[in-house]
């Protein structure tokens, strides 16, 4: 079977997704053909994951389709932006038709949970890889910024951190624990935050996800807004099983490891207060934006910004 | 130098280019941002280059820049819309600032060049490759498809056919003659039809770019449409360059090889005898579109459709 017929059987019904998209044209031509509704802007972001790097060899391919998608679907939750359609980039050393399979399979289930919709894509031979492209939408000038933050804003952060950096640990656990269980489903089947990014619209002053680890994310909003902050450690959100597993050292889990794609946030503490109860129970209150520069937890300065706490490819690589 | 710095320092100009470009946000943040224009609708399509397989290992980088945003271009060319912008999803073994240098030149020659401004990216380690995805503007509902073609339109193609492939047998040659330096040229610096596209909007009833070659490509547009076609070999526009080089086969190159990145349309007769000079000389009548299914070269079937003639890279690897 050619690629053509492959990339028909497996990939066009994702393109098939039930609900309004914006699409005029899908795939099959040239080009795809979006109409962004009058008065919304389109949120675009593109994510690359390599074998070997950011996933491991061998690594189930449903379990990739759905992280692919959840990962780019992430820096639309970031923005706050609602989810549209996506771009499938995918290089693989042979079409071989199960591992296709699995993977379209995981990939439309997290297709349809997120509201995505295939509009396009190019399949090519190569070491395993692929780049998504997703597409949102947001009310014109609503999209939430990096560089907003001011001082005196509430940090906050969504869920637990460091579940699934620690889940690294477990990958090839035989019998796994519950508490393993736990954190390797944080690494499998991330959650991108995408009705909280919605509805943090109009009331967070910055946002990011956590992809490369708190302190690095979060340094990138101070960079970019010029602020500076300091955490409170010990508020710093950790599940009951990360707890369970690493011990005292489950906080630097949270604190360095990114793949929870979870939301931090700057927003005022007037805005805090009056937000509503569905709204705050997602959410903890972590620290303070302060006018010195740099990012402080419990007052004593680390290294931030840059991805120097993160995960930098380059920098690991030399 | 880590990632965000080389990033930076190379990468950002090309964000940076002079023109109104819609974008709203640019890259830096989680996502970028495009105002899509009232009355347009959004062109976007992504294309893959792997080292090994669309280009040779040790390729130049500053030709490797270039021929990927024109590989990608060619796609918004084919459907008629003028380029806004793109993103950058590369995959490298190493930072290797010499060659990120270079690339990024080429790369930036290249989108001064189209009209094309930086919106944002991904950069990553592993095997080299890179996708590139454009976004172009065409007025709401004009974009040129490859379902449109009707039985008696004329078949057309822009420039001349084949000297991007001849181009693959002196890739290493030392001291190229003349003739060998212009397929070299056309394969290493392919010139989407940009402004032909975009001429062609309201005139052409089908469209596509020649990548994977002639008869794959048109073989789309009759799938696409559900017609056949007959062209007429002698018409088959062939540079003097590539006459010269390869004699009587020279045709064969011009029917089977793509990467010359030329239009292909499928337009009425009265159109084009209605049509500006200075549109029909770019353009070589080649054939008709007729009622009967397939392909056929003066008169005789050939094998079309489902890229079978072109470049199925699952169908090499097997």
């Amino acid at each position: 079977m050619g690629e053509f017929e492959l990339i028909r059987q497996y990939f066009l019904p994702l393109a098939r997704v039930r609900g309004s998209h914006s699409l005029v044209l899908g795939p099959g031509d040239d080009c795809a053909v979006q109409r962004i509704p009058p008065g919304s802007d389109l949120v675009f972001s593109i994510d690359t994951l390599v074998e070997g790097v950011h996933f491991p060899p061998g690594y189930r391919p449903d379990f990739l389709g759905w992280r692919a998608l959840a990962v780019a679907a992430s820096d639309l939750a970031a923005m706050g932006a609602t989810p549209s359609c996506f771009t499938l980039a995918l290089t693989l050393p042979a079409a071989r038709e199960p591992w296709l399979r699995d993977f379209a399979q995981g990939l439309g289930k997290a297709a349809e949970s997120f509201g995505l919709v295939l509009a396009g894509g190019d399949t090519t031979r190569g070491p395993l890889a692929l780049s998504i492209q997703v597409h949102g939408l947001v009310e014109q000038g609503a999209a939430l910024c990096r560089s907003g933050a001011r001082i005196g804003d509430l940090v906050v952060v969504s869920g637990t951190l460091g579940d699934a950096g620690a889940a690294l640990d477990y990958l090839d656990a035989g019998n796994p624990t519950a508490d393993e269980k736990f954190v390797l489903e944080r690494y499998h089947h991330p959650r991108p935050r995408l009705k909280l990014g919605v509805a943090l619209r109009g009331l967070a002053t910055a946002a990011i996800d956590v992809s490369d680890g708190l302190l690095a994310d979060l340094g990138h909003i101070l960079e970019a807004s010029a602020v500076g902050a300091n955490i409170d450690r010990a508020r710093v959100p950790v599940s009951p099983a990360l707890a369970r597993l690493k011990g005292e050292s489950a906080l630097d889990y949270a604190l360095h490891c990114g793949d929870d794609y979870e939301l931090c946030a700057a927003l005022p503490e007037a805005g805090w207060a009056a937000a509503p109860p569905s709204l705050k129970a997602q959410l903890t209150v972590i620290g303070v934006i302060e006018a010195e520069p740099g990012l402080r937890v419990d007052g004593i300065a680390v290294s931030s910004g840059s991805g120097a706490e993160g995960f930098d490819h380059f920098r690991r690589a030399t």
